[in-house]
């Protein structure tokens, strides 16, 4: 099966995406972190209107896009490269940012992507492992030879870190990229985009797949200071110019003119989210510290993969991951009001019924 | 402005699309070979269903968009890859084949993206001249000892060759892929998708920007046998594993169900670029035999620089190549029959204001 493939991908081990059934009408799906909302008609009406002239090719600029999102964060259009979602930015940032001389460091518990696109881009990694509270310490960090990722908060542990403590990391390697990838920022993470000005080695990545509930469109940014994105544009441009097609621009211009909508929607995810915890610590379970639309939490009492199955028995879908240190837990996206009930009222029964056996 | 970017990049020459005015209104745009029909309304009313589900992420396998295309083909979903653009399926192609010891090799004049995707991928090319008739002779793909690139029809030239030379290129390159480059081949040019089962070294790519009239929704395929979209389906996985958004999974599943009418839309669109061919063959220019929706023309007494300029100020946007051997040619995309009524009066006006002074 090798005998066309270059060696270099001999070895190549996809990501694994959470899974997406086909079927989901008797699924509460709660292992992509999506949004349990849907967005606002208006961006269906933008991408209907888009799509009457998609014979059209989309603008390679997406410039009414990066002007709406420029105004929603107080910068300038330069300082912003849509991406088709953020892994987009983040695998050009890997390849133009990396190489054998410049490796990319990140912590061992994080977004698993970050070891693929080491591979994919041929880039040597350094793993940095969390603190033993499962948060990402700024001291690790310091003149480390080398680029730094950091998701903040973190998946799948949700923990934040304050801005402050990206700053000195940025501070301390002045001559390397931090890359921070704030996907879940909206939930209640510090944002780094006010710093884009003050650091050149600042790359911030932003989706609207979370909390701008546009998982389906594919829409990611790039932030940072102009030289940066304009080398980032160049290698856009020698991949995919074209790569945030017309309907998702319009989809997200629409996103953007509602963003009391989605504010509104984050905060009523956060009370979900943080009455979800009480609960899950009522019962006993450790629940980390979410800063995020997800919690990330287990029992000693419960394997992680078995709480897994019988959610998934009973129509629950969240997300283990087999990895060192976390096998006792499992991430669970936050769901509607109904949703997290149905869902807390089955944990409790799991447990019940395995303290009877 | 280099100090992060990697050293591999520093001469790094991005592609140059055709220009994507922001204001067309006053402009008969015949710069990219996009289709002049808006799709049917099936189309935009797929995208505005499936935005009402974007808080959802897409099927990263796009399940349903492969067994629609497939039965179209009356090949497998198995052998398809579909991707964001077939910008995307090539540069996944130049990635997973080609490396130091395995070249890309492809024509002189073609499809300006080849070169960027070996300088991004950093994969060595060989540059085979075309013919003096600007046709690609099979002859020159014999045992090369490297990946083949054909476009076919060939662009920016419109020339086909059939599929039995591409039939030698494969014979003659058994431990090699040949990469065979669909985009304009539903305008006349002789599918190679016939042959994924017998050549286990071909791929082909499809997009649906031309023919299809969705260039603003971006949707390319590769198209092989199983073992090679295998391969090319873990580099995408490694990269963008939901690159096809929800809308445009959409759009192109109502784009194959309106299959007739895009047929019957192509036949309109090859009588004009025939009529047009005419025309110009009247008014004294060479125009090379075309099987796309564009035509390559030229005339020793105007360069296509001035053509290109004179054009451009009376609102007809064409593209210029300033390139070896086809300076003199410009390539024009097939409109309506009104617009290229109104260009071929225009062009016979530039024709004789110029033999007037």
């Amino acid at each position: 099966m090798r005998r066309f493939l270059s060696g270099k991908y001999a070895s190549l081990v996809p990501y694994v995406p959470g899974e997406q059934p086909r079927n989901i009408q008797n699924l509460i799906k709660l292992n992509t972190n999506e949004s349990p909302f849907a967005p606002p008609e208006s961006v269906a009406r933008a991408a209907a209107r888009a799509a009457e002239r998609l014979n059209l090719y989309c603008d390679t600029e997406a410039r009414a896009l990066c002007e709406a999102y420029a105004e929603l964060l107080g910068i300038s259009p330069d300082e912003l490269l849509p991406t088709n979602g953020s892994d987009e930015i983040l695998y050009y940032a890997f390849l133009a940012y990396g190489d054998d001389t410049r490796p990319m460091a990140f912590p061992d518990i994080t977004y698993g992507f970050y070891k693929v696109f080491a591979d994919i881009a041929r880039v040597p990694m350094r793993v940095i492992p969390l603190d033993s509270d499962f948060g990402i310490d700024y001291n690790d960090y310091m003149n480390i030879g080398a680029n730094a990722v950091i998701a903040n908060p973190n998946a799948p542990t949700g923990i934040a870190i304050p801005a402050q403590d990206i700053e000195s990391i940025l501070r301390a390697n002045p001559d390397y990229m931090v890359i921070v990838d704030e996907a879940y920022a909206d939930f209640g993470g510090e944002s780094c985009v006010k710093l884009i000005r003050k650091y050149d080695n600042l790359l911030v990545t932003h989706t609207f797949s979370k909390s701008r509930s546009l998982a389906g469109a594919r829409l990611g940014f790039g932030i940072g200071c102009k030289p940066r994105i304009d080398e980032l544009k160049a290698v856009k441009n020698s991949i995919n110019p074209y790569n945030v097609n017309s309907l998702t621009q319009a989809a997200g211009i629409a996103a953007i003119e509602s963003n009391d909508y989605f504010m509104q929607k984050i905060a009523e995810l956060n009370t979900i989210r943080d009455d979800c915890a009480r609960e899950l610590r009522a019962m006993g379970f450790t629940v980390l510290p979410s800063s995020t639309n997800f919690l990330f939490f287990g029992n000693g009492a419960l394997a992680g993969d078995v709480l897994y199955s019988e959610l998934r028995a009973r129509g629950i879908l969240v997300r283990h991951f087999q990895a060192p240190r976390i096998t006792p837990f499992v991430r669970m996206s936050i769901g509607t009001r109904a949703q997290m009930e149905f869902v807390i009222t089955n944990i409790r029964d799991i447990l019940t019924r395995r303290e009877g056996t």
